[in-house]
């Protein structure tokens, strides 16, 4: 992790033994603002490499797009030393990682993230996943890359909405796991929003770390301690589901979530009115709604019904009891959810 | 393990915590032989089923029948208790364990072998697969399945070919491994190949307990000890490739790769000519072949170079050193290969 650090990226996959010929997942945008300073950096260490382009959409986590990717990974993977680079955000992420996985039953990967959500989430975990028409990341793979390059001089094109998507993500690691990043955030979000080096630095760091260390403890997510990492997941999916994954996208519905199901910690008398005010100033100046509007209530109640974590008649929910501190809550009761939806609800 | 054990399946998987609702994958052949048994084994415990038939092929092991099958499975998995059985030969565990593996990112699967060579080799050690045009197991997973349950009167309706596809294993296992094995085959192989309950229910238990052995030592195939396993498939998948797996099925391939990697063992003065003449006459009264008929010895190296597992220049086989010991030897001579090859083939 760094900055202005993608020409070291050859000196650690040939030190990791990863491969020699880089098939790099990526889209056109991306490829046009870096795919040269990428080919560069490999090509000096004698790597080769070929981009593949996919569509900047979640469209393309299918497993048609994975499976027509891996007939052209075998055109390309003579020699038998392929490994896949992901160069991009969530997207790219997510399928290049799935393709890995089981490509020859797992062949190495590389995560080069280029948005700010998957430089403090999506590529840290080794959660792999394509869609299904019937569900999001319905068919997947737990599968570590061998190495995530992180480089924050790739954010600096972002625009607001996408740094606005990856702040969500940093504010959660804040609300259950880290009171001083929570604090330094409601202190220099301005400096964030801007991609300020230092502040940036610091904080892609510290989710770096709290990310990982969450992971390497319960990596499959069957000891209950990485499911709080679904902290306003839980309410956020069901609420971009709800809106038909249009009405708002994965970073303002998590958001959203937050503001949810911090109103439930509170009526569960796990946090006080203060600390729940705190949560809603700081999605506020990070520029993330407020408000669900535009989809209702009943819709967003549907949809949590038929989250894939859902077993059986028994809810179960990642909430805080302090900001730094998560908890896991089964059963939480329907009224309650439902109350808490309520409030943030306008004219549902 | 073991035989007329069929009703007792159900308590295992309810033990187990494996799940509430099964979906069997399985074939038309097997589902009418055994189906009803397997359906009152399972709803005796309360366990609801569910089957779905596909085409007793290689062909059905192919991204297009799991994206169609995961999607069915999604249909049936309204409760969230899903997992997958595989009720069937090698092709149904190979696809059904694939599915499993990625569904979901891995749901709990059971393995109910039916044919010899599936209860001796495929079921046990977590390799799962499906095939692309350019390759045979190209995609798939290592996942391993939370119980394979082993009947061996599931065993009684195969035909004399199917039986002895998986005694080619069984030698194996015999010639890598344990002498005692092999010396009792060359004694009892009548009754094996005749499924007289005790001698194979011998012969299945030594096979288990040599295949998971070695698996659990190395499950990834990454310390060179699982690679013993494939003692006679590298010559054997060559021959099958060549033979457009149509002039020889799996096990006969085998069995010829066993005769010609015996061969190779000799040439490096590892084993001596009697040892040659035992391999060849326990696999001549297995009813297998002993001469490479109607394939080119050039299009055996062709395909043989063409190997998933042939990395850069080097080759790597795994022969053997005496009668149940194997040894992995890298950078064969191509001279000692070829000649090993001529040898047994007719016509070529």
């Amino acid at each position: 992790m760094g900055c202005n650090i993608l020409p070291g990226l050859c000196g650690y996959i040939t030190k990791l033994g990863i491969g020699q010929d880089a098939y790099v997942i990526t889209n056109q945008a991306i490829k046009k603002r870096f795919g040269q300073r990428l080919s560069n950096a490999l090509k000096k260490g004698g790597i080769t490499l070929k981009f593949k382009l996919i569509p900047d959409t979640e469209k393309s986590k299918s497993l048609e797009v994975a499976s027509s990717i891996i007939k052209d990974i075998t055109l390309y993977d003579k020699k038998r030393r392929v490994f896949i680079l992901a160069f991009g955000g969530g997207v790219v992420g997510d399928l290049a990682g799935f393709i890995a996985s089981i490509y020859k039953r797992g062949i190495p990967y590389v995560q080069v993230p280029t948005t700010l959500l998957a430089q403090v989430d999506s590529s840290i975990g080794g959660k792999t996943a394509v869609d299904l028409r019937q569900g999001k990341n319905l068919v997947g793979a737990f599968y570590q890359p061998h190495l995530v390059f992180t480089d924050i001089s790739l954010l600096k094109t972002l625009s607001p909405r996408q740094i606005r998507a990856g702040l969500v993500e940093v504010i959660k690691y804040g609300l259950i796991k880290d009171k001083r990043l929570f604090a330094y955030l409601e202190k220099r979000y301005l400096d964030i929003l801007s991609l300020k080096d230092a502040p940036l630095k610091f904080v892609v760091t510290s989710c770096i770390k709290i990310k990982a260390g969450i992971v390497a403890r319960d990596e499959r997510e069957e000891k209950g301690i990485r499911t709080i990492l679904n902290f306003g997941h839980t309410i956020g999916h069901a609420i971009e589901a709800a809106g038909g994954f249009r009405r708002y996208n994965h970073g303002e519905a998590v958001a959203l979530g937050m503001l949810v199901e911090g109103a439930i910690s509170h009526k569960l008398n796990l946090i006080n009115e203060r600390t729940c005010l705190r949560i809603e100033n700081i999605i506020e100046k990070a520029g993330l709604p407020t408000n669900i509007k535009g989809v209702s209530l009943n819709k967003i109640l549907k949809a949590h019904y038929l989250d894939k974590k859902f077993t059986g008649k028994e809810n179960r929910f990642a909430l805080i009891n302090a900001i730094g501190r998560a908890k896991v809550v089964k059963n939480v009761p329907l009224k309650v959810i439902r109350k808490s939806l309520k409030e943030r609800l306008i004219g549902g």
